[in-house]
């Protein structure tokens, strides 16, 4: 008799592993059970539907050919059984059968299986915050959430929304809101920083700059949200912040996800301490007939070794193809993760891989992290956008840990990360990036690519060429200038320099980089003196300079002007991007 | 006394040993010569002087703080002292001096030196075609080609342009006298493809089709060109090519370069088979104190292990850093090149690193690399464009050898070009790429990227699960139809199939994919069946389940109809992408 194979979360995992079965193994009996009754779709692309940029729901739910992957499509195109609207209730792994209720009729089931594939993925994490169960409160975990936000937004009932959590899914649910709708759109979060977990604080506060400078997006950080107010009718019309009260119209809970692995648990099968389901490298649970993949697994941080779970789209369709593999006898391995990351928010891309500076002290690795500002290809190339990146390299090992990028050019930020996402599983150390063999045509890259700069940056901090502080360094000592602890000293032209030399005497100085080995008397000896350029290349030719002149009181701004300004400082006054 | 280094050749590997001489050694006395009168230029830039995206010729030469990178700028902002128009002829190794001579004076005098660094670029090829020296004949090797060369089309002279050598010189010639000034560009190449060396026949053939639909753009390849003619007055006025004549007011020469190593070969340096001076992996010639780097070194391919020469202002300024570093005492390594690539086009862009499947045979590797062909971000997601992907994968060792990408998002093309390219000196094999773990996010990337879908396929094909065709051998079998040799088999829905149904009955049967499985009898038993969708993956899929059914007498066209109309198949009719 031909293989059974039963696969429960028909989303992203589970689907693919289904189809991938049925290729290898076309005689092989697959059912997909999902208690939901939209399957396979596409559930990152929520905020794009609710934006209208995704015209319908049908977008989400459909192959790039236009066919919507129902369980019609799933029977006649890929041999597979689609059961939606019907759950798993439990497995028993002696009998080798799934009990499954359809949700409908209440009718259940035993479905007997010689595989078994857990893909039951996450559920939000509904906080405990009185108010979450009024109506207009929405988690944003599925089509039917997509929908129900989406009618309220296009029906014209919201002006104002609060958005707990400002992950990924809460930013770009404001983003959504706010730019098409017009809504404005209050990201509420308890850290005092957007996507903490993801970005590293200097990166984030970048971004936050950004968002603040977007119309109808409020910030509102470090935020306790105490409850959530509702009318006479059971609807919410308020949240309470810290105190005080916001008339929204919308609630959206976008405060993370948790792993759907209670199934698993009950059927006595390992779980990790982060709770979710435990595989090896073939992606198998504790029972060899087992595999499980995408949002319900715990797989392993191959920089940091701890065990991480990761909601996922991406990752868990790479899994599906793994496991599908090795139901039908092969040995596909899924190592675990380096945690590559991205996100486009009004036009302002970021993304990250593996590890920032502060991820690796807390997996007991000293790191630096130097900002590095350039352009993201020829600088005389018309199509040029200032690139903000941070490479991590280990100190100890030199050993690159991690990148983080960010800038205008969505593309050419994830190009630059993907470049490295690969090489962190290999231990590459810096000489790697500032050798890396990027394509260089001026319409698409930089003859020294922001990436090799970024690892000689790195390189030369590591070998105390370069002593330089972070924008927000910088803004401290902007903060307390005039009571004597340093002096800031501009290298640029004088058109750059002259704002800031009117504004900030007496404590900004100005020597053009250039004749700066002539005017060394001019350098003040008995304080620190604070290297500013545009974009922190001149002034770390000034600090070589003024080293070998034996003034080693200086420190170099890192990325320059460039990075104070995209940071957000608010004293020195915005102006172009060079 | 300080370390005196001399450098020759002041363009890219050049200044840029200098300058990190000077920052790790301040104390250094560094003394570079050039026989141009430009020095420190990006050379790379010229083809966008000329159309224009760079308005002067400032914008190749200044820095990204817009200072002029000549002589005074070195002095004053680097410490270097920089003898433009000054030629190096000759090295005496046992007295340790360099004999020069200036130009315009013709005075000489000997520089001494404790190191040397040899950075004498490479010399445009001239080919032995009679005519080559009359005027308006110009290589693109420098600024005063380029100067000479907008002069003439601004000031209205060139109405039609011969350019010999479809190189990326040539081709980015050719765009920028046919795009912005409406020359008549005729490209002129010896091989029967654009790119030759560069790209495989395949990729070339796209790109081929898309430079054809471009107003003013003439492509003659497997051209013989056997003379420029010139009028009375020594001035190009036409090409003669195959025994037919082109009138032109404009003939640029773009056929390759070769490195300048004659300098190192009479001071007894050891110069590669290939004529580039040879180094070590620290960047020194046979004499332990003379670096050499940039166009005019060979370098060993990290792939083949066969050395090669390789003109590239990136590669140059990495190689740059390491000798200045190693010059200084260090031991900094430049291992060799794995060959990337990329272009822009006409706002089609292309990039390839490493080998193609061809390339890979000339160095006794057997290799696969399948067309694959999908968006290059979530297909639901307004921005996504086709990206056409070939990775070359080894058969035997399932080694990645290289990738080649094709696409309109040029960011997005390179990216995933760069996110190969680091990987290939490290021996991954093709679970590596499968696995990648690129960024996901619907704007910026896919669930299932690309790049993992370009890795999956070469799985199969390597595991037998898919035998594809290109669409080279598609149009082939197309030609000849009706000849019995074989059927093709259209699984995509009608509205897509109409058309060919139409056209090319009775050769052109159609079964939808997803009732394949029902409609077995339909499928011809006795011919080649050639299976066809938009992009490969439903013929990929019909092609397992005929397989389960006993049929094995099936192809799959590799990228289905999107690669067919991209690769510029002449009897299917051209239309939307989807």
């Amino acid at each position: 008799m031909s293989l059974q194979v039963v696969i429960i979360g028909a989303v992203a995992a589970g689907p693919k592993s289904g189809c991938r079965i049925k290729r290898l193994m076309p005689e092989a009996s697959v059912t997909m059970v999902d208690r939901d009754s939209y399957i396979s779709y596409g559930g990152c692309g929520i905020p794009y539907y609710v934006s209208g940029d995704v015209a319908d729901l049908k977008g989400l739910t459909s192959t790039s050919f236009h066919m919507e992957r129902n369980a019609g499509f799933f029977q006649a195109a890929k041999g597979i059984t689609a059961l939606p609207g019907s759950e798993a209730l439990a497995i028993d792994r002696a009998a080798r059968q799934v009990r499954v209720r359809h949700l409908a009729s209440g009718k259940e089931r035993l479905l007997p299986y010689d595989k078994l594939v857990i893909a039951t993925g996450s559920s939000p994490f509904i906080p405990p915050i009185p108010g979450v169960d009024l109506q207009g409160v929405y988690p944003v975990a599925n089509l039917h959430h997509a929908s129900a936000i989406k009618d309220m937004v296009a029906q014209g009932q919201v002006a104002s929304a609060a958005i707990i959590g400002a992950g990924a899914t809460g930013l770009e649910m404001a983003e959504a809101l706010a730019d098409l709708w017009g809504v404005e759109a209050h990201v509420l979060e308890m850290a005092p920083q957007v996507l903490p977990g993801l970005l590293d604080p200097e990166m984030a506060h970048m971004l936050q700059t950004h968002l603040l400078a977007q119309d109808g997006v409020h910030l509102h950080l470090g935020a306790r949200v105490e409850r959530i107010l509702g009318d006479g009718e059971g609807r919410a019309v308020g949240v309470v912040v810290d105190g005080q009260t916001l008339d929204v119209d919308l609630v959206i809970l976008a405060t993370g996800v948790r792993p759907n692995s209670e199934l698993a648990r009950a059927a006595g099968l390992a779980l990790a301490p982060n709770g979710g389901i435990q595989v090896d490298q073939f992606l198998r649970t504790s029972d060899p007939d087992i595999y499980a993949g995408g949002d319900c697994v715990s797989i392993r941080n191959l920089l940091s070794g701890q065990s991480l779970t990761l909601a996922s789209g991406s990752l868990a369709n790479r899994m599906g193809r793994v496991i599908g593999t090795n139901v039908c006898g092969g040995s596909d391995t899924f190592p675990g993760a380096v945690g590559s990351f991205c996100i486009k928010l009004f036009g302002l891309s970021v993304a990250r891989t593996g590890l920032d500076e502060q991820r690796a002290a807390a997996a007991g690795r000293q790191a630096v992290s130097p900002l590095v500002v350039q352009a993201d290809r020829a600088h005389f190339h018309p199509d040029q956008k200032l690139m903000y990146v941070k490479l991590t390299v280990e100190k100890d090992t030199r050993r690159v840990l991690g990148l983080a990028a960010l800038g205008e050019n969505g593309d050419a930020v994830v190009g630059r990360v993907n470049a490295v996402a690969g090489l962190l599983p290999l231990g590459v150390t810096v000489e790697a990036i500032s050798n890396l063999e990027l394509c260089y045509s001026p319409p698409l890259g930089a003859a020294m690519d922001v990436l090799n700069a970024a690892a000689n940056t790195a390189d030369n901090l590591l070998a105390g060429l370069l002593r330089p502080i972070s924008p927000e360094e910088f803004s401290r000592r902007l903060a307390a200038r005039g009571q004597g602890g340093c002096v800031f000293l501009d290298v640029r032209g004088l058109d750059n320099a002259q704002p800031y030399l009117e504004a900030l005497k007496p404590d900004w100085l100005h020597i053009p980089g250039e004749t700066l080995s002539q005017r060394l008397d001019e350098v003040p000896r008995d304080k620190e003196v604070v290297l500013v350029c545009n974009s922190g290349v001149r002034s770390y030719e000034a600090q070589r300079v003024l080293e070998a002149a034996g003034l080693t009181n200086t420190v170099n701004v890192s990325g320059g002007v460039a990075a104070i300004k995209k940071w957000g400082e608010p004293i020195i006054p915005p102006a172009e991007e060079e």
